[in-house]
């Protein structure tokens, strides 16, 4: 048996940046679908507060499916315009049909439906991510109760310290992953829609524009903002905020994961069968899951530094470059963050805790200590 | 006259990346004084819990000034060992005399004395930084209050879109300003103690650590953190966030009135005398103040990135470099991020509103269309 | 007609970011075929030294054909291992039979398969990329031959400065993109195989380990390194800079392109049928390759930074998560980087002059700088 | 005795990211001078080629003395125009006298002074640090020589591989760092001077302007570019590749020093006496140099991506923001690049090698591979 198809050819690294939930979650098709969420939740919004009929709004909810629309039209157009909004709008209004086009994203700009989807689907990662740093910590709180009274020596800036107990290393570990989980939980409560219209000033929405952005928050589960954000960009600037939180945990517990399970130390081990294997080293078993946890960490500072010099850079009423960076590095830190949590996940569900030779090397360290 | 001192040696370019009162916030004297604040602080906590004479941390506050400390012989120290604390508690023994030295840094370890003090000097810098984004805020609301009815075109991916009004441009500073503000806020009300002592289990302050470390907080207005952080940086992700915060929206904000201050655009320009002179062309007027605003906010990303990724590695009990190179690139992100926001609050102040030229602008802008 | 899928689903803006010939050069199928070249590479240089017999060698050269790998079992492998050449020898293995299967891998590690892969695809994309910003200098030729005589308007600062000609400025293009090409040429002339074994030291090639590198080198048309740079990435650096270039080039030449199209300056514009609509305005055309071309550009320095961070920081002889961490950082930036250059070439070939508003602009300047 | 003042109370951190020669080069008075050197290599140039009297020239060279300048008023100018060559023109010119004046920055713009004298800081850098590469090298080389056939156990990520010799390590230190100080001197042969005058087109420098341009590279011992590269930053993004490769050397060596250094490893350890104690722990040894390049260099990738970021977003004929913020990036880069360089030629230079435990891990890490 042979095929030549890896999960996607367009990723040779998604085995290591783009595990677990978030990676469906980000895909071109959760994209285009959000997007039409936003259009059916502008409709629906718009019907309730009567500038458009309850019927047209019925039409374009029921065509708004990524199954309906012809992607490879969207796609297209997307080469053509840099966005892909316009070739959506085109194909929606074509799957709608003739009576109810005119209603399609009406008083509606590219940005609204971009942002609005990206605060949707940034908001979805979040609760998701949200929930595997509750599982990690969760192993970690089974790892305190089991061996938490457990001797060993602790090591600062590489050298034998003074003795503490696994209980430390836990509960430093637990208050992180508490601490980055609620960081989600305040970021999916707090992310807003965009309506803004064609020059930021939701003018284009009419008299009840502060009805509409209530009634698509509400159908999108997202907060209504103050006013438009269109060229300040602060929820880009809060989500890269909450994402730097979960990377300097993941990275942080998996460094530790990582040195505590060096043969040289070896008070760790990640005991999973069939992982850790070596192309030319058939003995070796290494800590796969820590390692990746940690190299998929060590995307985001970089992903948040493109994120945050794009959002920072936003000239008039809509940027001319800028916008359209946030797309991918956003993307791509929402995967990365979500697969280095994974990571760290697996290698917590993994880790098996040798206190005999943490009792032996706190003997080392002590014999060493009074020479 | 003539004089051959610039205000830092050490900073050619002080002038664009360390104006205002962040500068003197992040200075090697506040820095010392605040380490001694924390020294100070820490005494007065174990007093009150009993663990150690009043008197000594009477003697200890009185010592804890800089100008009583040797700091120079502290600086030797630091260029040997890596780390100012160790010389400063040795120059503060000396100062303090000998019946009271023994009570200096007890339990206590350098991590403890640098990591509260940087949690001390950002709190300080958010507040005082919240504060210019306040006055930015009520200049932003100044201008609207003049000028919000006046009419503009508005412009996306630099080209003219549809017309708008000044007050769409400002309420969107307005709400960004507000926001940045806030987040300063949160962040200062936030940030915790560090008293894990030498293996981050605060084994080392007795039985009474937690009451020593709530005291300790309660002197230096700090929050009371779960337990030591000392390995897992979620305070420092924090400070990254509300940092990013800061730099987006005055970026946004700056990059904005540099647009609208372009000869070609003409509808702002910066009203100071004697600034935005030009070395070669006595016509220029150059929009100085948000020129630098932008050029301070854009070092932010990249000191963030450094930030995140050096808090995102720190292995065993104390890291190995990590926690070293988070303090320069904090520091550094602290001064540029406050005189990014010194300089927008400068060139907001200096803002001059031409209503002529932007109705003569959009009736440019609408022949246009009509063709 | 309608189809459900996007290019790729797992990049939902590769429109964006992997446009051009170096996507299909960075795809998971390129890499798999791109590692057996290695694989194959090998085993021909062993059987040159008779390290191997010439029939094994032979028989591996054949199976070394992504088509005749079961792909689905190595990416299985790479989510448990967290590489993909353990699966990859594997199934290898599978393909050439029983009688050659010892030979193939023959004293090589993973990271000698990943990292000379890396060489080989980096150089292909150099190669290209080189091309590409070739054919934008041209453009920038036919522009300057065109248009290089006619006066515009200097700006600096934003502000008008004097009067210059259009060949000012194709000049510095047109140098920028010349230098680009020529450090990718650089470039592409001096990337290493990497032969070190399993712990980097060459020895498990045996005797004549440099002759096996130096043939490997000549079959994948790569450079003879001085040793194995297995833990001191030189060559990750050395790409970063160039890609660095390209990033700066392509940044700057579109920036310019941006401004001098606006609609507040209209000195160029873009002039492709059908692109550069609005979803809202239907009179707008937008400068979209130059705007999508800076888009892609700032992607770059974020990704160099992950690049850097990762290749500083590798332990022993093969690193615990930066070794794995360079993968995406440098895929994701040689697409990035081709995807910008790519835009930038389109735009290019677009660019309409209009000398009109070039001569009317001047005159608009001129008046200003009397008043 | 005690005093007030810190090496730079601008630069707290001074000891751990400026230290070495570097640190002057980069001072104010350095800037400053290099600047006036730039003015009075313009002045002689000019007079060579007959468009300002000799004498003139003579006259602005010897008034192009830091000593000779109010330095006070020219950062008074800065903080005022955002930029410190007006006030620094203006200072000239009254140290210069009422005749030779007027041939002052002739022809000349700020960019052109701040930019060529950015290049001869820089080429001065490349070569001070090329030379302590050199010296880290010799350190390899001597610790090779007399340790080099040790046989120690090989580490890949984390765990026990297979035998090994210090030679390998040190081979690996070896080529890396002769690379970097190689990319170095390649640096330092190309940087290229600035001669555009006001928009970057040399005309203000008149008909010989090419002249002028190779006399100044002469004097400067600069290159001599085919234009002006004022608005496309190329040998800006060449410093930040050069720079990168420091880093990158710098980082793996330090870490493998750390890792190798380790308690739980000790098979190296800096043996430097007064260096590396604990504010809480009198027993320990850290490997402070070590930890401290590691620390310098992890500043570099960020400030990279700040400069490359800047670098890469010019518009028209200079920046309204980009180009100023590439000179503090910039300095900082470089400062903090030395600071690695002479922290990690210090560790090399203290380190003691540890026979006998290399011979007690690897027959540890055989009985285990025997198991």
């Amino acid at each position: 048996m042979s095929r030549s198809s890896w999960r996607s050819d367009a990723d040779p690294f998604a085995f290591l940046v783009a595990r677990g939930p978030v990676a469906e979650l980000t895909s071109a098709t959760s994209w285009l679908q959000t997007m039409l969420d936003v259009e059916a939740a502008i409709a629906a919004a718009q019907a309730a507060t009567g500038e458009i009929p309850g019927e047209a709004a019925a039409t374009i909810a029921a065509a708004c499916r990524v199954e309906r629309i012809d992607v490879v039209a969207v796609e297209a157009s997307a080469e053509q315009g840099g966005v892909p909004v316009i070739g959506l709008v085109e194909q929606l209004r074509i799957a709608v049909g003739s009576t109810a086009a005119e209603f399609v994203h009406r008083g509606a700009t590219s940005q609204d439906i971009v942002d609005t989807a990206a605060m949707a689907i940034t908001t979805r990662a979040a609760a998701v991510v949200g929930e595997q740093l509750t599982d990690a910590a969760r192993s970690v709180d089974e790892l305190a109760g089991a061996y938490g009274a457990a001797p060993m020596i602790g090591r600062t800036l590489g050298q034998f310290a003074l003795p503490t107990t696994f209980a430390g290393v836990a509960g430093r570990w637990r208050r992180g992953l508490g601490e980055a989980s609620a960081a989600l939980g305040d970021l999916g409560a707090s992310l807003p829609v965009q309506l803004g219209g064609p020059v930021g000033d939701a003018a284009s929405y009419g008299a009840r524009a502060a009805d509409v952005a209530a009634g698509v928050a509400e159908r999108l589960r997202l907060a209504v903002p103050d006013g438009p954000w269109s060229s300040v960009r602060t929820p880009i600037a809060r989500i890269a905020g909450a994402w730097g939180m979960v990377g300097t945990v993941v990275g942080d517990v998996a460094t530790q994961l990582v040195a505590l399970m060096a043969s040289d130390v070896g008070e760790l081990s990640e005991g999973a069968d069939g992982a850790g294997g070596s192309s030319s080293m058939a003995h070796k078993r290494n800590p796969v899951a820590a390692i990746a946890a940690r190299a998929a960490a060590m995307q985001l500072p970089g992903l948040i530094a493109t994120l945050l010099h794009a959002a920072a850079g936003h000239d008039f009423e809509r940027a001319t470059g800028s916008w359209h960076a946030e797309w991918p590095a956003l993307n791509t830190m929402l995967r990365a963050g979500g697969s280095a949590v994974d990571w760290l996940a697996t290698s917590l569900e993994r880790v098996v805790v040798d206190v005999d030779r943490m009792a032996a090397n706190l003997k080392v360290a002590e014999a060493a200590r009074r020479r």
